[in-house]
């Protein structure tokens, strides 16, 4: 283009960087567009040239791991009782979400579950004689992703409780889950009372069973085609399940009808997860749990295995960094609160749950699951451009996981810690939002952010890693 | 602009009509754009002047129309054999889908359909002998829609099969429906022989008494509310109703533990309706037939209560003409066929299904469903554009079943025939495709537009009722 038709032709501007400028053009030509970029993170220019440099070396690694996520086969192939299946747990372990956390950091939810779970176990016979015995140290806390294990919420694991038992029928490792306990006062939303101790009770000594019978009845079931089924039912498997437990409660009846004795209990498990639309999330949690974990200790990798809040950090861990937790503090989510409730009462965001977004489901499906932004006020494609945006930051896409509205594409899989960095874009998460106050229980629901300090120290490690 | 900015500025066309023109303008000019336009169908003068003139009339009518259709609210209130409560069957009747249609006339599918009947009946022991039935003048034909059903396919209901009572509980009037057979041999698809009789025996005497006791034990069941769920699970109730069938499911597993004293035929009547996806047609059709039926005879409507096929002739109702059908030969679907079918094997479109369309699901609400137009080789983008099609042709939009991937706006429902004739776009409808030789069933799956000549013929004949 010749100088003279620079200024003879209409001008189109393409606007990177400050929108105001964007703005200015608007005001005095013809339309411009924004260019939907930010500035790289603030890593360390060694961090940085050293992953320029090995990149041929990191995508390697993240091709393996790809592979191995992305040909994971989570089963449903049984229940148990935690004390007896989950490796490590003892008499006097606590499992909770999130990263690790000492009793006097740990947020008001999480606090009320930990209490809960005492009284629940008999430890204790009131919430303040819980409230002592929690902070006495007689109690050992961990994080439940560093027992093979994922909690919604407060994520509270104690020995009594029963578990899902899953496995990655591919590469063989487990992975446990509590049993959903439903909406209203819960344990996971960090409530205690008669109601939540009642609620737990009657879930080991009869849901349990009645589940344990009914899963060695009808053998393995093959959790990765439910999911997929779901993902075309409108279902992203975190803050929507509706599908996914409309496929399971499919699945099981037959059996919990050829093994229950007792049709008054079979009919109360029956109605129990049919009031309860979110009775599979305890299973897709563990299916991605699962999938991740068989991926673990690849060197090199830059791919995330780990999202996770325990309501006052969130932490990551990256395929290619081993056991270590990269933290920060835990964002307030921007929510849709219940009435009565405000961004003021929230907690941080808390739970394991974002093990579905590390596993290419939850709010990087959102596409397939259009209602949840709905109900955070958004609109339709919202949901479609949340999704693209995590296409950016993925190494790879689901092979199995579909989202129909974008031709069945693979749902984006695989958190690359580089991108992250380099588009300065961090993963959004669906989440459930709890009261700061122990024992007061949900509060509302939404969408997330991820911060990017946890993103960026992983890019950091790995980078130390690599130059060893 | 001036003659001289048209030749300096570059050429944007926009063409209406003959779509080649556009196709030359691209070859030596910048893009053109094709507006998606045809001329109206050529009806007569004298009509399309009296439908003009009485334009205010027509619209108050389907105004009302609107309301009702709108306003309905059909439940599953019960079970029973179809000679105890449709209104008219006698041990002689056999109801069929689609307009009226005598033996000699009718296609293979339905003479297959209507011969198993005939078995199942014990009114013959073999095909020949109920050939020879059939044509012998002693059985009375008549279609479903004339008797407040419906029948999916061939439609055959004989006096002895149990069919699903449905009440529209805002007007109170009924409607019925068999129940589905499932997919592979059956005969709503023109399969006969023992497997075919085997299984609706088995409907009759196990399946059928166990559901019944389960819905008395549930009472009614909302079946709105039901398929504005199923709407947001990626159903549109005609050719998918995963959802809807789960949902159904869920809601009724209790019941049959609670009522069902034989353990084993309580796990098969969950297993039959596990293993078929298509079990909640049965009840979206007639809960469609229950909330039109609602809206017949209201003078001056243009709006369409009934569009139905037999095989042989397509034919539709309004709701200003009475009982009269309007009707033209059906075409053959443009289908996915099964492996070692094709076109030539197919029967010209068949069944009472497109009365989900006619109600504002199936075909219309398909963006709803994006699955189905891959299924024939679509792409998610077609499901949009026949869904936002079809509100080109309607009167409304449904306050209740709603898409989600439209930001959950209602779907297109109240086809006025006006529309359909100025626009001269035709319904689209999901079917199923039979082998047109009676006794070999289902060949494929698709899409199918309707046939333009009945909406004509409709048009002129409310146009002279409205000149009386």
């Amino acid at each position: 283009m010749s100088i003279q038709q620079l200024f003879t032709t209409p001008l189109r501007v393409v606007n990177v960087g400050i929108e105001t400028f964007k703005d200015v053009c608007e005001q005095y030509a013809p339309p411009a567009i924004q260019v939907d970029w930010s500035p790289p993170v603030d890593v360390s220019p060694a961090a940085e040239a050293c992953l320029a440099k090995n990149a041929a070396k990191i995508d390697t690694a993240n091709q393996k791991v790809m592979e191995i996520i992305l040909s994971g086969t989570p089963h449903l192939i049984g229940l148990d009782i935690a004390r007896n299946v989950i490796p490590g747990m003892t008499d006097d372990t606590i499992l909770h979400a999130g990263p690790p956390v000492t009793w006097d950091r740990m947020c008001g939810p999480m606090r009320g579950g930990v209490m809960a779970g005492l009284v629940y176990e008999g430890r204790a016979s009131s919430i303040d004689e819980a409230e002592t015995l929690a902070a006495s140290g007689t109690i050992h806390y961990a994080p439940c992703h560093e027992h093979g294990t994922v909690g919604p919420m407060a994520g509270i694991v104690t020995p009594s409780m029963p578990v899902w038992i899953l496995k990655n029928e591919a590469y063989g490792n487990l992975a446990y889950c509590t049993l959903n306990e439903g909406l209203g006062k819960v344990l996971r939303y960090g409530a205690f009372g008669d109601e939540v101790t009642r609620r737990l009770k009657w879930m080991e000594t009869t849901l349990y069973p009645i589940l344990k019978a009914a899963v060695a009845h009808t053998g393995p079931i093959d959790l990765k085609n439910m999911i997929a089924q779901a993902l075309h039912m409108g279902d992203e498997v975190h803050n929507r399940n509706r599908a996914g437990t409309s496929l399971l409660y499919r699945a099981i009846a037959p059996a919990i009808l050829a093994t229950c004795e007792d049709k008054d209990d079979a009919i109360a498990v029956l109605e129990f997860i049919n009031n309860n639309d979110h009775f599979f999330l305890n299973l897709s949690m563990p299916a991605c749990k699962a999938t991740l974990d068989a991926a673990r200790d690849i060197k090199g990798s830059s791919i995330a295995l780990v999202m996770a809040r325990n309501g006052t950090d969130f932490g990551i861990q990256l395929a290619g960094t081993g056991d270590v937790w990269f933290t920060a503090p835990a964002d307030v989510p921007d929510a849709l609160y219940f009435a009565g409730f405000s961004k003021d009462d929230a907690n941080p965001d808390i739970g394991d749950s974002a093990i579905t977004e590390t596993g290419g489901l939850g709010g990087f499906a959102i596409a397939a699951a259009p209602a949840i932004v709905q109900f955070v006020g958004g609109v339709a494609a919202d949901a479609l451009r949340y999704t693209h945006q995590m296409y950016e930051i993925t190494a790879g896409e689901s092979r199995m996981y579909q989202i129909p509205s974008l031709d069945f594409r693979g749902t984006p899989t695989g958190i690359d810690v580089r991108k992250v960095v380099d588009r300065n874009r961090v993963p959004v998460i669906d989440t459930g939002v709890a009261h700061k106050t122990a024992g007061v229980g949900q509060v509302g629901a939404g969408l997330v952010n991820a911060p990017m300090a946890p993103f960026a120290q992983a890019y950091e490690a790995l980078a130390k890693l690599l130059k060893r």
